[in-house]
């Protein structure tokens, strides 16, 4: 697929995430006015619920849903695309009547995002195998990486919906109990070992109860977000088992403000990795369910220049989104619009292609050295990580945008 | 305290759950109308949201919550309280102008009952410990029987606040993924090992973010309900390592229909257990902050009779809810009104005291014998099980109604 032109020029660089092939959706204000739903195209915002009397009228009520994007979600897929269609129309460079838009953008760096939707529940899985491969053999050794319902199951847990916060958000460094190997009774302090993990979020936008087939859920998926999902690994060892991580993970996720939907990630799908065993029928790929989707985590230090220090691809799973949901309604679980689906942490097989800080300095045995000469095996109070996703078409790129965060100093307790 | 009497005449009884001094918050509606807030009564309940205009003008906003007591809770504990003291005053039997306030009451008979608040998220706890040891002893023998950290931390994972039900809500076995120990490869199946969980539910209604200390924790809980957390252990043997349990956990949890207060409890509280390692000095008791409530189990085969198969007490809980809420805190986790924190299943020293079938007939090994000559290991489709508990005091009881549900055969799954 080529680029689809625009008449708002900035969407037609090769350069900019947000081409007239991607069109994601935000929130917005501007200065401190009301939330707005809004469409990015190119370096601009389109105020889509300001388009509600005049070109939607037919969603008026989900455009002025205070939670964001769940009430577009709710109406269902057929509106998914009755919307996606008319918005491709009135960006497209063969409309005419541009003169009445115009006034409904704004440029993307003079708005306030906020979170996209309301996040009804979170759940993060375990579904990367080199990340899966890499934790176990650092925990419990080459021989027993992989647990053994590993190969057969997306490997879930809940996580904390009240935790998920807005890309750009700092977030502070967490309090906990610690126990080293050779400490005879934990202590209360704060983290030492605070890492990130470069993850894609799926957010479903049909809600289900009872076990759904893998083509139900991936059509279920309303669409992706960049997710780092900020993990203490001092706090996680001591309180993981055996009912896995709980106040490790409890800080912050931060998403990207920007919804890519599925619909613009058509054109990438690939397919899962071969099976080294057999998955039982109902988790079963029926067609590609991966995308191909080039991702990165970079670091700034307080006062210092970003730097990639990884580079992998969303094609490295093990499991998709859809083998994930499918998993996730097995039980007679009920899932509601909203509900947001953390990929796992995405590691390729190269020590450069590992999407956390306890992986690409081996728990702290190997710190990686930053171009200044500092060295990180993990997060320092003013670090600031990037995540980015960029799917790449022949000429356009479809991308997330920014998903950052800086950690701060840990706050006195109580 | 004595019996505080009531001119409803039903709440002076001594074995009613819902004298004046217990005054438990429900939602419910009648003949297919709208939901209201409710305070049961004896055998009746007292219709608030009717009393707005009337007696109750300073929490109208709070009393057309179509969410139910959220907006109450949401109001903070000054209005807490003034809530509780008009509504005591005009049920206490010297209250002199009923004639308007009898229109508004119900047989509780005649309604129909609703979930008493939205669930924000649902975390469940693993903080008694005679389960933590019996459950640890079945799988990893008695020398191993508590994780490392028990002692110090109430362990706790989240859970799936949308699958949280109402009491009388039919439970459908779950399908899940089991292996057997010879099995080569796992099943996708009906689970076979079906079972309950005795807990207390506590709810939080102050929000906050950031480590709190206990007695703050104390005083953010609003109530209790009776928590029967139902649980396939088939599924959850395959699923559980390393990130703990998910689909095994995902099918129900059911809540008694009536929030009991705090106040109504103050009564009744009682000290935690004497500690055999110390706590670290943010979770440490620094006042009773347990409760003496007597709990039991009942189960009834399909077309049989109603039958305890364990008794046991809040009593026997090592962490509180108090505790658990400040652990919930520690690591900066953002909590919401409606939080509902689930005890943990509650198990005494005794056999007949132990709050889950897995536990009572020991993994499966020792069957229970029901009255009519049936065995029970799991559950059995048709079976209802019922959970009650009562706080006694001095010719009265503060009781939490019935938390029920039958397990009804597993659906054709896809």
């Amino acid at each position: 697929m080529p680029l689809m032109k625009s008449w708002v020029a900035s969407a037609n660089s090769p350069t900019t995430d947000f081409p007239l092939n991607n069109l994601p959706y935000g929130v917005f204000s501007v200065a401190g006015g009301p939330r707005h739903l809004g469409v990015a195209i190119g370096d601009m915002v389109l105020d889509v619920t300001a388009l509600t009397s005049s070109h939607l009228p037919f969603m008026a009520q989900a455009l002025s849903d205070p939670r964001g994007w769940n009430g577009v979600m709710e109406a269902g897929p057929e509106l998914w695309a009755r919307f996606r269609k008319v918005i491709t129309s009135l960006l497209s460079e063969t409309y005419e009547d541009v003169g009445a838009l115009r006034d409904q953008l704004h440029p993307i760096c003079d708005v306030d995002l906020h979170l996209p939707f309301k996040v009804s529940e979170y759940t993060d899985f375990y579904a990367g195998k080199h990340h899966a491969v890499n934790v176990g053999t650092m925990f419990r050794g080459p021989e027993n990486a992989l647990p053994p319902s590993w190969l057969h199951i997306p490997i879930g847990y809940n996580g904390r919906a009240s935790s998920v916060v807005l890309s750009g958000t700092d977030i502070t460094r967490p309090w906990g109990q610690l126990k080293g190997a050779d400490d005879t009774m934990p202590r209360f302090a704060p983290s030492e070992r605070f890492d990130i993990e470069l993850e894609l979020g799926a957010i479903v936008g049909t809600p289900s109860q009872g076990p759904i087939s893998v083509d139900q859920a991936d059509a279920n998926i309303f669409g992706y977000v960049l997710l780092n999902d900020w993990s203490a690994r001092d706090i996680q060892a001591w309180e993981y088992q055996p009912l896995g991580p709980f106040q490790s993970k409890a800080t912050a996720t931060t998403i990207s403000p920007w919804i890519v939907t599925k619909a613009a990630l058509e054109p990438f799908r690939c397919a899962t990795p071969n099976r080294e065993v057999e998955l039982l029928p109902h988790l079963r790929d029926t067609s590609p369910m991966l995308y191909d989707i080039d991702l990165t985590v970079a670091l700034a230090p307080s006062g210092g220049e970003v730097q990639t220090i990884a580079r992998t691809n969303y094609n490295e799973m093990y499991y998709s989104a859809a083998q994930q949901l499918v998993h996730h309604t097995t039980s007679g679980c009920p899932m509601r619009v909203g509900d947001l689906l953390g990929s796992g942490t995405i590691s390729g097989a190269e020590k450069d292609a590992r999407g956390s800080l306890l992986e690409l300095s081996w728990g702290g045995n190997e710190p990686i050295t930053l171009d200044d000469g500092q060295v990180r095996s993990f997060l320092h109070d003013g670090d600031r990580v990037v995540l980015r996703g960029v799917a790449r078409g022949s000429g356009f790129r479809v991308g997330f945008g920014e998903c950052s965060g800086t950690l701060v100093p840990a706050a006195d307790p109580m």
